[in-house]
């Protein structure tokens, strides 16, 4: 075996000895199991209007899009999308990227100009502090959901354009960052605020418009909102959405977008589907909220540590790596699919099992998941 | 206005006063330009065998993977799509990324151990140059297909790991690196060879396997490919394909995999359909071939600077970047779709058309093309 490969091997071997091997296993169209797992929230990914709304755009387009958004990748499903993101978001204008990494790169990278100080929230997405360091800003990572080290790094550089990087419901352990303080301090500052809503898109906030909306910081002109168009919304891709000079900025700026394939267009006409659904949604919301109630009472009363979710996703603590996923597999062989997060998936080193609840199974398959998952535990 | 958006407005009128604006503009699903600016190389975006295997995915599972390929993402559709890649390129092992641009950050970064050399064309794709960058690595930029500069790099450094870092067709002037040549060079030194082959999976080799493949390098334990997936697979995504222990370390480690949401499974299996066509391609890539050289013979019969082409892209000096947006605008008026590539996209300072070889339009059309082309020369 050539030398870089027994490298390779050599370290598999360690993480497997630690417990942290990762393992692709497919599911198939028909595996019945109660999805606690994944991210589609409202159900919506199998929905019949948004599966019409993509096998149409299929039929008329075509698959692919068939190059980037400036050449031939623009199409009028890209365009109404928009538009239409822009209007419930509340914001100028909307730019759909062909994921939310690319859409966090493209936009963390944007709001740099000379000597930009990035303030980056400890507990950030994986994209969020790639796009802090490929932007080449000086980039301070403060404690988690800690507003006061937020403004300390800020007054440490008075005279320095400054960005607050931070995701509204974390994505691991589902709490919802300070959004409004966070706001009045960057402003204060004169910092722009960059909010991933990933995980609140269509979950929380008036119509689910997300954490942003639901802060009161709807259309703010220092406020930049990304998110991803693959949970809630049951599709893929990702969005940009802000002032229409930093939404022009990207355009003819933003490597990420510019040099990346569009999202196929039958993907964009489904997620336009979809996002009339979430925002007519405040019924799935509610079951949401409900479900979400129901699993820390569940689970708390079986003696777990279970966080307090502001949204859907709900963590609960794990002893070690290899209790977790024995932990998760034990769920998957009763019919229970949940979320396994280790090191290095997971801020601290704690690892748990990630549960993100969705109004897509059925109530009683949902109360039923939660039995499995006391039953299984360690 | 806030200060930063004042700023960025600036910067904007800058960029128009130098003739360098880009504005979207949407297609429609009925637009009947003859498309010589977009990657559908063999015209399979809207066969209807990969139209017809999207919708059939696209109606058993739903429109998105609801998670990351390690959570809820993976599908019996990006399964069977990996292992027919595999076949198809000769390798161990392939990994389907949402996109080939996270594809490509994902597969140089993992590439890199501690005290790594990258070595990479002055030609390279913003996603490998942005792969250099996110990985932290010393990267040395050689002058474009100069295989004794990437020699002279090695040379530099015989004591640490090396990876040479290259397109295989280069997407902005069509012509293909010296593979052979790079890969013996990087194997005296011990390096890795990475090569994005983007504009030549389908479009070159034997049963179209790309570029690498007619370079005699299929399953060389020290050559990674990458590629996307929307580009004559008329799709959407990005692969990674080499030898399984790194395909192993990409699953375990990648960020630009784990923590990213899954091709939609529709994609996945429109493009496995595409995979079956573009092997079975032989007549299509014949044609690709033929108009090339037609394109190249009528361009220069009228007096324009024309690039030898080696694959499907054909690049047209334009005198200036205004007169480059000029000539495409006119093309398109008339009903002629060119790409135009001006600063920053080009990686010298020449503005250009972008030409892209496709077999979609007829030959009529193509021919008609070519003369609309010359009639609107500046
Ligand atoms: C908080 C957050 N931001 C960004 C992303 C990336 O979005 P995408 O999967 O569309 O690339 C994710 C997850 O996938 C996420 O959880
Ligand atoms: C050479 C090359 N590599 C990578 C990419 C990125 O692939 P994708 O569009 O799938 O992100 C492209 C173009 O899009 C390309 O031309």
């Amino acid at each position: 075996m050539a030398d870089w490969l027994a490298a390779l091997a050599r370290r598999a071997d360690l993480r497997a000895k630690a417990g942290l091997t990762r393992r692709l296993s497919p599911r198939t169209a028909d595996d019945a199991v109660v999805d606690l797992a994944g991210n589609d929230y409202l159900g919506l990914s199998a929905h019949p209007e948004v599966v019409a709304a993509a096998a149409k755009a299929l039929s008329e387009y075509g698959l692919g899009a068939t190059g980037s958004r400036l050449v031939r990748g623009s199409t009028g499903a890209h365009h109404a999308l928009e538009e239409t993101l822009a209007d419930w978001l509340g914001v100028d204008r909307s730019l759909v990227f062909s994921s939310g990494y690319l859409a966090n790169l493209g936009a963390v990278r944007a709001l740099v100009r000379p000597r930009t100080l990035l303030v980056s929230d400890a507990h950030n997405h994986a994209s969020l502090i790639d796009g802090c360091r490929i932007s080449g800003a000086e980039t301070v990572v403060t404690p988690h959901a800690d507003v006061d080290a937020v403004a300390t790094a800020l007054a440490a550089a008075p005279d320095r354009p400054a960005v607050v990087v931070t995701e509204s419901v974390f994505s691991v352990d589902g709490d919802l960052a300070p959004l409004a303080r966070l706001h009045a301090t960057a402003r204060v500052h004169g910092a722009v605020l960059l909010v991933d809503d990933a995980h609140a898109l269509g979950v929380v906030g008036p119509t689910g418009a997300g954490a942003v909306a639901a802060a009161g910081l709807t259309g703010e002109p220092d406020v930049v909102v990304t998110a991803t168009l693959s949970k809630a919304l049951g599709g893929a891709g990702g969005v940009v959405a802000g002032p229409a000079e930093f939404v022009r900025h990207l355009v003819e700026t933003a490597r990420t977008f510019i040099y990346d394939t569009a999202l196929p267009p039958a993907v964009a006409a489904g997620v336009h589907a979809a996002v009339g659904l979430a925002r007519d949604g405040d019924g799935l919301r509610a079951e949401l909220a409900a479900r979400a109630a129901l699993a820390v009472d569940r689970l708390r009363a079986a003696g777990l540590d279970v966080s307090a979710p502001d949204a859907a996703v709900v963590s609960v603590t794990a002893p070690g790596p290899e209790a977790a996923t024995d932990w998760a597999a034990a769920c998957r062989e009763t019919g229970v699919a949940v979320g396994c997060f280790r090191p290095p998936s997971t801020p601290d080193s704690r690892s748990r099992l990630r549960l993100t609840i969705g109004a897509g199974p059925s109530r009683a398959d949902f109360e039923r998941a939660l039995e499995v998952i006391v039953e299984c535990a360690p």
